[in-house]
């Protein structure tokens, strides 16, 4: 709406409202703010849709090829997960994916199709923006960063004769395996939401978008690519706390995410010991364990830039910036 | 040198020559290539100096919190490392940094430096560059990442009180980890230099800078922050191979890694199950793991984009794009 509410067009607000996808009857639809706030919001809600993508193709490679699972046991698999906490679209159409046969070879389709992605842009704008603000978004920056690294297959291709090595295979418990591999999908799909939410809120300070977070996750449950049973937590998260600079901040989501931290390190321990690439799940317990450490090594980068570069560092001790003469010791 | 090769300018080619540092008597400076050239490898340069700082900041976190390491076991290990393979000017200052005392309090100067990074931002330009031309640079790409993440400070102090968690402790033979965990810093290394490089070609071809990698590798073995032993290889793989399109292909690096990457994965390993955060470390398993992928599971990805957006795919059996109407099984 040209500058202003959506309110002063009653009647535009009840055609969108009418033609939405609807969720426990609340329309999916709203007006989120003044200038780009809307095309904004859809952008993050496409760089999350690249995080959580990138976090599901990574789980049909760990079992797949970590753990030897066949195309029905995954159909089945992913049908499962699409009913309970992992529920959501994306989900869902990963099971239907895995059931469908290719009409002229009667092969599953799946294995057909060449993994090369393509992208149209909106995952490297979210990243862009992201560093813009300062903002970490590693899952969607992993995210972008994967489908251009799969995109050079030939290379791959040349990469896999010469770094060939024989790694150990999988002898632990399949089906504890599959569990543990869904309750750190589980725990990466929060800390991708968490990613985005955290880079909408310091845009909607920086910009003046005035968002309303809980409105956001309200209309992104229904009609979107990236609904999930997820939103409605991140919905409650947000209407008892508008203004929190990120939702890993709420102790429910915070309590959640400390039950499913084993099992996001169990599945990064055997993805590196059997050799799958895993820059998601990875990129989610890195941030995981970045953000809750108060703590960090970054004392040694800012003296190294001190020592070099005579950028200045700040102390633990008292305000102010200070230099060192290094050399001189 | 304005439109041209600085051979046109002899004097000026004399001088730089004259004052550039040396090493095996020849001078670390050349006329690098038309328009931006000379600044775009400067670019990288230091891209890639983001990403090494932050692996070094990764093994003092786990050899710190992880293997309880104090300031003179660090110091004597940075001085050890800064002699071997992964000799160095950041590893030479870093072994001199934790053997610094501050003047006023007369503690580790180290332990008084706050750990919240800045930037002047060169590693997001390399970034936003590596994103345009669709080259992955997830070191880099993670170092930037680190510091905005460093930088929220407050956010991390709430977080670390609402994620806190027991984990178990490090159990092992310390010397054997310190040692694991220099191979593995090797390794990565090797991969962070190697995406640097990758963009650097990359962005020769598609901007006509006409880069000699060679000569690259050849000038930033003096006077430059990232200067290592390890340019020697690299200067080596681009004589014999001047156009390679990443330098994993060339074998002397390939077979290096292929002896490393058991000491990264074993460090990637110890890190998750302590909770030490190693987005850098893990980054460059992951790119590893990737890279050297025949099979990686976009294809799934591409399965999702085309049924939710109609966006097409490519298949292994024939060329051409194809869409499925998903939705009719």
């Amino acid at each position: 709406m040209p500058g202003g509410a959506i309110e002063a067009y009653p009647l535009v607000r009840e055609i969108f409202e009418a033609v939405a996808a609807k969720v426990d009857d609340e329309p999916c639809v709203s007006w989120l703010g003044p200038g780009a706030a809307g095309h904004y919001v859809k952008m993050v809600h496409n760089g999350i849709e690249y995080g959580l993508m990138q976090l599901i193709a990574e789980s049909y490679h760990v079992m797949k090829h970590g753990l030897g699972l066949d195309n029905r046991r995954l159909q089945e698999t992913y049908r499962q997960w699409s009913r309970g906490a992992l529920s959501g679209f994306l989900m869902e159409i990963t099971a239907e994916i895995f059931g469908r046969q290719d009409e002229h070879t009667g092969l599953d389709l799946v294995d057909e199709i060449l993994d090369a992605a393509r992208q149209k842009g909106t995952g490297m704008w979210t990243t862009q923006q992201a560093l813009a603000l300062q903002v970490p978004t590693p899952n969607i920056d992993l995210a972008v960063m994967m489908r251009d690294l799969s995109a050079r297959r030939e290379e791959r291709q040349r990469a896999a004769e010469l770094l060939r090595t024989s790694l150990p295979t999988f002898q632990g418990d399949i089906k504890e395996a599959v569990n543990t591999l869904a309750g750190a999908l589980n725990a990466a799909f929060i800390l991708t939401y968490a990613q985005g939410m955290a880079l909408l809120r310091e845009a909607s300070v920086t910009s003046g978008y005035g968002l309303r977070l809980a409105t956001v996750a309200r209309i992104w449950r229904g009609g979107c690519i990236i609904r999930a049973a997820l939103l409605d937590d991140l919905r409650e998260v947000y209407l008892s706390a508008p203004e929190l600079d990120n939702p890993l901040l709420a102790p429910s989501l915070a309590s959640r995410l400390l039950q499913q931290q084993n099992q996001l390190r169990r599945t990064v321990v055997l993805a590196a010991q059997l050799g799958i690439p895993t820059a998601g799940l990875m990129g989610a317990l890195a941030y995981f364990d970045s953000y809750r450490s108060s703590r960090l090594p970054t004392n040694l980068i800012q003296a190294q830039r001190d020592y070099f570069g005579a950028h200045t560092y700040e102390r633990v001790d008292s305000p102010g910036t200070f230099h060192t003469e290094w050399q001189r010791s």
